[in-house]
């Protein structure tokens, strides 16, 4: 087992619906296709921007097993297997490994906020049922729980939680973690906006929806750090930083889907409460994309 | 129909499970029982203290089954039906309203954050396949999404959409509920700390879990309320209010599972990842109780 | 020495300066004498609706000389006596003390945010120089330091920190001084829109700039609290909501000079950078103004 | 006049007192030249450093004299001028650029907190009176006031505004400074934990306490920028990053002048009530000071 499978560019698909709500696997199998094609480092099917939470659990197995079957071993594949209860998150976890996944993320979804014991717990259980890798996922902002960074210290004792995503958009949380544990902590930046600072703090990699809708550039920003040239990772960056602060803002499903739209293509339905972009914001992603692909014309030429 | 059937003290059960990780159907309709015996106005099953995240569907129907049996029609029950899913939600207020709940209350639970426009179209949704009314709840804590007091209004706006209940914790939300909806809108306090500032405000009642644990007292501060005494409702506000603050403190299902048993109660198993109090905050709860009982007695004599 | 001089409403006169940025203290004195003619408990100058922070050493003494002299002894005066350094919080806390005040009031200002043990150790030592009471004043929105409930309660050990104000808009803050303190202590609330919450909780008085504006209402909704009359404070309170809401959202000595001049007094001018009421906000103040003392008629009628 | 005349390392030294309380201007000379000494790029008296809003009128010009008068030249001077009337902000404005200051700061200190449009008046107001550029700087962690980008973006239309100085701690803020204003905007980082990523973002310069303590790795950061060699940059700043977290921790003075001390240097006294750290945080200091150096001399070898 490859205790820290993943650098570079992780890259999470949406999951797409179609017209009577159900999920759309073959349209699915292509937008996954399309992101392993672009160059991806790796596949993490049902993260937020996969809406999981939204899924039933056959559809989540569907998911997976496309996923892993689409990929075919090309990259490594991170599937998200979040749960609010602890013995769905095994069961998940558990289908995930048998699948064929690479490693599984795990966030710890919360209604009650959990203590710390109840985290920590939360993990071990389910690390104690698979082999596989763990990454563990802190994102208060869609989770609802704000993992400190002694915590996450605490999971990295668990033999196979090996990789921590950090999506607070604080920047001192990953400098926390190097700090604290050293260069050979494997941590992953989830907060598209802070992709230029988190790779200047170090980060492993990013795990980012981004690739369905500009994956030279995300590639390209990775690159440069890999060459050690600053410079060029700035230039990079503000080229691309407009359309990471757009689909954060707009929701990451809806803003991919109209992405992928504008692209002319396709981007299926979205399961209700969420709701395609307005018009106006419509027109506003338009008009980023445009200027961050013109610009990726002159960068790269 | 009556469209605000709420007044008075709203109890919540919690839901119990058995050794086994199963609930307890048994235990539940036990402990709605003691609700209904102890004077509550209203029971509300399936809320936040009755972990209905943490259920599956056949779970939370025999849990609403069971408490309109239970009740049998002595008072109101107000059934939980919150999912993240527009079509979920759907689902279970129709089985709410076809089992004979007697109302629903549904809070925008989120995974993304919603937009305005997405949650009116969710209640929407849901306000027009039922006949029953609806308690739109608002707790940012648990849900995810704080509903400004201004989508509040729009809310209200929908036939059914009758009453709110109010868990920020910030007695303004309230003011402005009641001055910009006059003395018509029904609204109810749902954070205990603010138990005698809501019904100073004007709260129709109080949606709470404590009276699985102190129900006499629940019901001594709305008399007094309803007496318009406010030295004697202060007075029994300040018994209870340490009892109050440490359930919310600790999550209600697990605060009110201890309770139960230092009151000599079954109150079953938690499901995971929650767990009992540690032995600390239990002693601390028995020390809390008792003085809350003293007074009590003091203050009923 | 009276150790709690304190009850009821408390009056903050502004400062008003005239054409060429000088302090009126003609004008001051018309406005006190306004004050006190109206029935307040108690005048309080120098707080942040006298713009303390923005005067020079010498303004400071004359408005307390003014005040005291105008007032002469109707009422009790509390004067604000805040500095960043202890120092100078010693120098005008002797002053006010020399001038004839009842007590004075301290809020910790703070531009590096101060330790619990400094807060401590500068009341420690203002204290320790003058023998009228103090009243500690809790307002992290100006001050920039939040004092806890358990340093609020330290202080109260200090022999002659006597009072509390508190002004964070948080109802539970009041709860646990009185459950903390018990019934002796004197805790006063200074945030405007938390006046029937805070008489609720057991406030010994409002601190507040509203008598300037509607000193009839204030009085009023504290004459309903004294006759255990629930009902009454709270329809008192929310002819009044709106007003208090506003003056408090667009800061107080503006949103009171612009009332002033609506109610046909002379208001003086402002000190910059503070500027007046936009004409937007002075019609809506208008609007809220007469709004509210149409209802005043038909409740007193 | 040069618009921008600072890049690099700018240092702020501490303002110390003797021990009666008076501004020891001797030993502040000293540290003065210490900072020239060691590379600085430019020299910042009378910021949060220097406990500027604890000083007199007097104290504030002595320093502003001492500092040109001991830089000579050498490198650009930054006064601090700062105030919460802009009668006095524009009297202390002129007479920094009166002495030969290079630039003046300014942040919009509040007690009242301050409309976009007071912002832009104040600032307005200040540079109309004087030649020499300013340097509008956000920190509401000081200032009370939290100025948003787009707000700095039209403080930027003004003149002699030609400088922002970033302290929120939020690395979105300077990117979109960039982003909006381009490369031209010269944007300072003021938030030492931020360093190597404002840097990263394209920041100008580095407005810090640490060159009193750590002038090498300080400058070694900036140095390693320049070459573009982004992987020596991100060692330097481990190196440098605990201590950079701990001074911003505990206050800028207090801390400095701990390290001053652990140095063999003499800090002076603190200005009441600002009090010395305690032992054990000295002993933490010595600490993590000893480890810095360490780790610089490997570095640097």
């Amino acid at each position: 087992m490859n205790h820290i499978p993943f650098k570079g560019i992780i890259a999470y698909p949406i999951t797409p619906f179609d017209r009577n709500g159900k999920v759309d696997i073959t349209l699915f199998r292509k937008l996954v296709e399309r992101l392993v094609k672009s160059g991806s480092h790796g596949i993490a099917p049902l993260g937020s921007t996969g809406v999981l939470p939204y899924l039933t659990d056959e559809e989540k197995e569907a998911v997976t097993e496309a996923t892993i079957d689409q990929v075919a071993g090309r990259v490594p594949t991170l599937v998200g297997v979040s749960n609010l209860t602890t013995e769905r998150t095994i069961y998940h976890a558990q289908f995930a490994e048998k699948s064929g996944a690479t490693a599984v993320m795990i966030i710890p979804m919360s209604y009650w906020k959990l203590t710390d014991e109840e985290i920590v717990k939360h993990y071990d259980a389910v690390a104690s049922r698979i082999s596989i890798p763990i990454m563990a996922y802190n994102n208060p902002a869609t989770g609802g729980v704000d993992m400190s960074p002694a915590l996450l210290k605490r999971l990295l004792k668990i033999p196979n939680v090996t990789m921590i995503k950090e999506s607070t958009g604080d920047i001192q949380r990953m400098h926390y973690l190097r700090q604290e544990l050293g260069e050979d902590v494997a941590f992953y930046n989830g907060s598209n906006p802070l992709a230029l600072a988190a790779f200047s703090a170090g980060a492993n990699g990013w795990c980012t929806a981004a690739p369905n809708l500009i994956p030279q550039q995300n590639l390209a920003l990775y690159n440069a750090v890999l060459d050690n040239d600053l410079q060029t990772a700035q230039q990079i960056f503000y080229q691309q930083s407009d359309l990471l602060k757009f689909i954060v803002a707009k929701g990451l499903p809806r803003a991919i889907k109209a992405g992928l739209n504008l692209l002319g293509e396709e981007g299926g339905y979205l399961r209700s409460p969420l709701q395609t972009l307005t018009d106006a914001e419509t027109a506003e992603l338009k008009s980023i994309l445009s200027a961050t692909s013109i610009s990726k014309q002159n960068a790269l030429a």
